[in-house]
């Protein structure tokens, strides 16, 4: 039996459905991998900050939270930011879910990155760290013994980079083509049960899926972040978000799209990467899809990915209705894998 | 650097496939993983045995067996049968590839449980051994210190075992529904194209993807095992073929297929299976699928499956165009997991 000491920055969405499947997940983590754990520290946005070395009563921070009252309370220790906490919290797992800065991918690099040095695993569902950051963190990790893993950062908690690194040896991956992006899928939708591309934006956000600005999705920038992310790791090049061939889907018209069903096809904002040798083309835009094809099958927030290697016929993986608890789930299988 | 001696007991299509995909990956297998291997021992059907401690031409062999010509003629050893090829090959890892037996497994299992009993790791495309005999060869190998892995066995050498043993750890699976079998997929797109139920079958016969027999698939004997297997494996309960509830598509009749088109809607062989507690139950049956679902778009070889676990939205998986090289893939990505 091993126990882990267990801190978790960012208590958002995602940060508390963790805190939930960990409880949940106790007795599992005990009987089939032999691993105990306590969590020592918990750092919110606007709720204080958390640290007790003899461990965080989840229910309790958990309930601090929704009643809107400061995790302070729970402290043992003084805590003035986020890498002071990382210092004091003392742990030996380090969940990094910080909001994403798509342009430096800061504070979360210089978060994981002092949680590395410190000589704590690390599992982030934060974007930023690997696009930004991907190759100087994993040799940080290596020197240091320790893992940077990041399951969560592109389709939530399916396992996408778990694969590769573990269920596909020796394959190459050569191509993929994926749907990444939920909030354009379904505005897509809206449009051909003859919604505008308004009236479709406003819909999105109502629901909560589009932020209040949406050109993050709509301008193809989400989509291209999550290239960007699958092609430095799984082809190793690095590429940067502005590196993609970006198309949004401003200029996919309700005329296009009613001429397009008409057909028997539908628009999708289709996500592509090819491997040339030593660079990738990267590539984000509106296309036409058949309905025989399993992407025109995609609604809402389901993703897909379809993989080229150089082993296998086509591998695709479609996720259905993500969201925090399977976030969360990756964050917790990052964990599980960095230490058995 | 580590060196391996393998032995291929099985020179069909998948062995042979083999030989060229391991070829084919020397360097890379050296330079990613650090393994070089030689080739110890071949046991083929009908073309003979080739023992040779300092490692046989691949190439060699190869072409002994396209020209009709037995491998004997490559062989420092005389062998008398497979069990004896095992004891003689000096291997640390046995590709065993023998034919199918649904009913017994045999005479598979005794190849794997002598090999294992001799220290070698085990990887086999051989549904036999899985489902007649999972739990006994798992403990031995175990007790041995040696893997027994059967990626190849479901779904070729698309990861679905190593997909749960390492990718998805933590996770409880629930339910699958699937498409595993490739020959009553090909009947019913005949049909429903307007082809009768035998001249569909003699179609399939005709380019070799129907047995001369062709009930196994028919009756849904080949899906039912491959469902056996899984439950067996993923779920952790011992089912046998005769425990899944089996329907095969002789009853689907031209004019359902006729109706069920105009509704837009596609018959298919779907197999499910169940957990409820300590039991698992399991359906293979004709089923209509909407024009809608990922399920509807797989064609001809391509197989399905789709996992409901306690932890993510459902996960499907899809492999398209699958066939001996991919099958030899999962024999090698087994040897390489087993190995590193």
């Amino acid at each position: 039996m091993t126990h882990y000491k267990l801190a978790l920055l960012g208590f958002g969405n995602v940060g508390r459905a963790l805190a939930q499947l960990l409880m949940r997940k106790r007795t599992e983590l005990k009987e089939r991998y032999g691993i105990t754990y306590s969590v020592t520290g918990i750092a919110t946005g606007r709720h204080g900050y958390a640290i007790n070395p003899s461990g965080i009563d989840l229910d309790g921070a958990l309930d601090l939270f929704r009643t809107g009252r400061t995790l302070d309370l729970l402290s043992k220790v003084k805590v003035s930011n986020s890498l002071d906490f990382i210092r004091q919290c003392g742990a030996d797992v380090l969940f990094e879910n910080s909001p994403v800065n798509y342009e430096t991918g800061q504070p979360a690099i210089d978060h994981v990155r002092t949680a590395l040095e410190l000589g704590m695993h690390v599992a982030t569902a934060n974007k930023g760290t690997v696009v930004h950051a991907y190759h100087e963190l994993k040799a940080l990790a290596s020197q240091k013994g320790r893992k940077f893993f990041f399951e969560s950062t592109v389709m939530d908690g399916a396992p996408i980079f778990s694969l590769f690194r573990g269920a596909l040896p020796g394959a190459q991956l050569k191509a993929f083509r994926a749907i990444l992006n939920s909030t354009t899928n379904l505005i897509l939708t809206r449009m051909e049960n003859g919604d505008t591309f308004d009236g479709a934006v406003k819909y999105a956000q109502e629901i909560g899926i589009a932020e209040t600005d949406p050109s993050g999705d709509i301008d193809g920038w989400d989509a291209a972040i999550k290239v960007a992310a699958l092609a430095t790791v799984l082809m190793d090049i690095p590429l940067k978000p502005q590196d993609i061939d970006r198309t949004g889907i401003r200029e996919v018209t309700p005329a296009m799209i009613a001429a397009a069903k008409a057909e028997g096809k539908r628009y999708k904002l289709i996500c592509t990467a090819e491997k040339d040798g030593t660079s990738v083309r990267g590539k984000v835009a509106p296309e036409l899809v058949p309905l025989t094809s399993p992407f025109a099958s995609v609604e809402g927030t389901t993703s897909i990915i379809e993989f080229q290697t150089d082993v296998l016929g086509n591998l695709t993986l479609i996720e259905n209705d993500p969201g925090p608890h399977t976030t969360a789930y990756g964050l917790l299988a990052d964990f599980i894998n960095a230490v058995t």
